[in-house]
């Protein structure tokens, strides 16, 4: 009998970047390969160039698939986990896209799906600073507001399996109109397109940064560039990421309410663009309004992984869907 | 060897009313009793007029306490389950009081404690409309707003015991103050006590309603009031219930994107009063709001216990007492 291959596979597909690891059951990492997405050329051929990656990872990793025990995906939902399928998605335009059963055909080992934001918690869960935590919820904050709740140990997933949508939670119905449709979620709020949003505000009322002249030739704001303005003191910028700060405070001064977490894990760009700062501006907003039994221990703490937190998550997967077979 | 007993005893302790009832597995009543609580009087006074209810109800049952299997409490918190006790309520002004510690004393039966809501959204899950649903959440609109959630079959208790607590999202931080502290709390919004202040409101600006004379003389107005002025078209009384029921509409469609449930059941006094013209004035709005994903095959229904929701769901929370015992 042929020895279980000992390694996971970690797959993480966003809108511009397949990211794959190899990585074993302690989440070191032994390899990693990229290319781009190019959705535009339709869900099959990003399936193979998707499978060329794990390829590749694996070949740089001096290994050959019969060493992958079980793989994991992250990508971007809402998806049918019973079926392994994106069922839609705007960054890639897929549609009912089987992407699970493509990873099946190409490799034959148990494989997982999940959403990329959910696998991103679930590997701050396991391999970020949650140890021993049974309860605990991240939020990613970026262009838009990513989230996943861990309860009892396990991800929420809920009915349709989409639950954990904590980007929009609405904290005020006549606040600006989020990409989902509604006004006033969370996202609409903190995120990096409502700092930019804000940002912009200013300008139009005459207030003057540092980022008018990228803004005005509508060149793209990273989050290193809000930082660099924040650190700066840039008026607009500094009001606008108070902004937000404070928005998502209110936001998680909800979300203690609603789940009683241990612990918070706050990530994405905006967080790791501005560091502790952010994250102290928004815990004395959570301190200031939560009920002190939701708050009794409770730990509000960055994002370590940055951008390994999807692929380490996916390894997870790999490693539930190898013991699901079982 | 003693048969073991057959019946479960759930106990219902309100900041009013103590209400015991001794209740089969297939969640049959076959007797209750009440008494005042008297919280007034202290704790121990009013944990022996609980276990003298108790015994009232056992005795009106027929039977003797040897009879009973196991014991269930739906109590107000914040409390501590692992102790067993009341941590602080402002209806019963106790403090750190023991409750399942006297009834152990008194039985010596498996006897677990939980939130009231909690035990109320319980008994709803197992014996009202949810046959065969995982996941569920459920909100009681009375003079405030209580939640609990079910997740894969189980309550969400989260880390330090307190999670649930669906009244305070705040949906507006710059809304109504609430009785928790903080502005603009859905319970700030879409309660009883929130109508009535919405109500009061409207008679400041010179409106007229069938209420005036009644608030005016400072007399508490019940949800049945309210529901006979609402159906009579009472201008502003039909304005705050149609307010209510948006922004308990807002919260729930929120709360389809956190939780993904499959059921959300909607109960409490201002339910019971206006009977499917809320839920569906409340179902409108979350059609509208929520993302076809959160919303695919969701129901949302009016509970059907009524006052017996806690007590049926304490004597589920006794069978658990039981099962954990062996």
């Amino acid at each position: 009998m042929a020895a279980e291959g000992r390694w996971g596979l970690g797959i993480d597909i966003g809108g511009t970047k397949i990211y794959v690891g190899v990585i074993d059951r302690s989440g070191k990492i032994l390899a990693t390969a990229r290319k781009k997405t190019r959705p535009e050329l339709g869900f099959e051929e990003s399936a193979q160039r998707i499978i060329s990656t794990a390829h590749e990872a694996i070949q740089t990793a001096g290994l050959t698939a019969d060493d992958i025990a079980a793989i994991g995906i992250g990508a971007p939902g809402p998806l049918d986990l019973e079926k392994g399928e994106v069922i839609f998605t705007p960054n890639l335009s897929w549609k009912n896209a089987p992407i699970r059963d493509r990873i099946v055909q190409a490799f034959n080992k148990p494989t997982q799906l999940d959403n990329d934001v959910n696998a991103g918690v679930l590997g701050e869960f396991i391999f970020g600073g949650c140890h021993g935590v049974r309860h605990m919820i991240g939020l990613f904050i970026g262009t838009g507001i990513g989230g996943g709740v861990i309860i009892d140990g396990k991800l929420l997933h809920g009915f349709n399996q989409n639950a954990g949508e904590l980007g929009h939670m609405i904290i005020h119905p006549k606040g600006p109109l989020c990409g989902c449709g509604n006004h006033g979620c969370l996202e609409a709020f903190a995120s990096k397109l409502a700092i930019e949003r804000m940002v912009k505000d200013a300008l139009r009322r005459g207030e003057k940064s540092q980022l008018s002249r990228r803004l005005k030739e509508g060149k793209r704001i990273g989050s290193a560039d809000l930082a660099q303005a924040y650190f700066n003191g840039d008026g607009p910028v500094c009001a606008a990421i108070k902004s937000s700060a404070r928005y998502l405070g209110i936001g998680l001064t909800s979300y203690l309410h609603i789940f009683n977490p241990e612990v918070v894990v706050l990530g994405g760009g905006i967080v790791e663009a501005l560091g502790s700062e952010y994250v102290q501006m928004v815990s004395k907003v959570v301190n200031k309004n939560t009920m002190p039994i939701a708050l009794r221990n409770v730990q509000i703490i960055p994002a370590v992984l940055k951008d390994d937190s999807v692929i380490l998550g996916a390894s997870v997967l790999a490693w539930q869907a190898l013991e699901q077979q079982k």
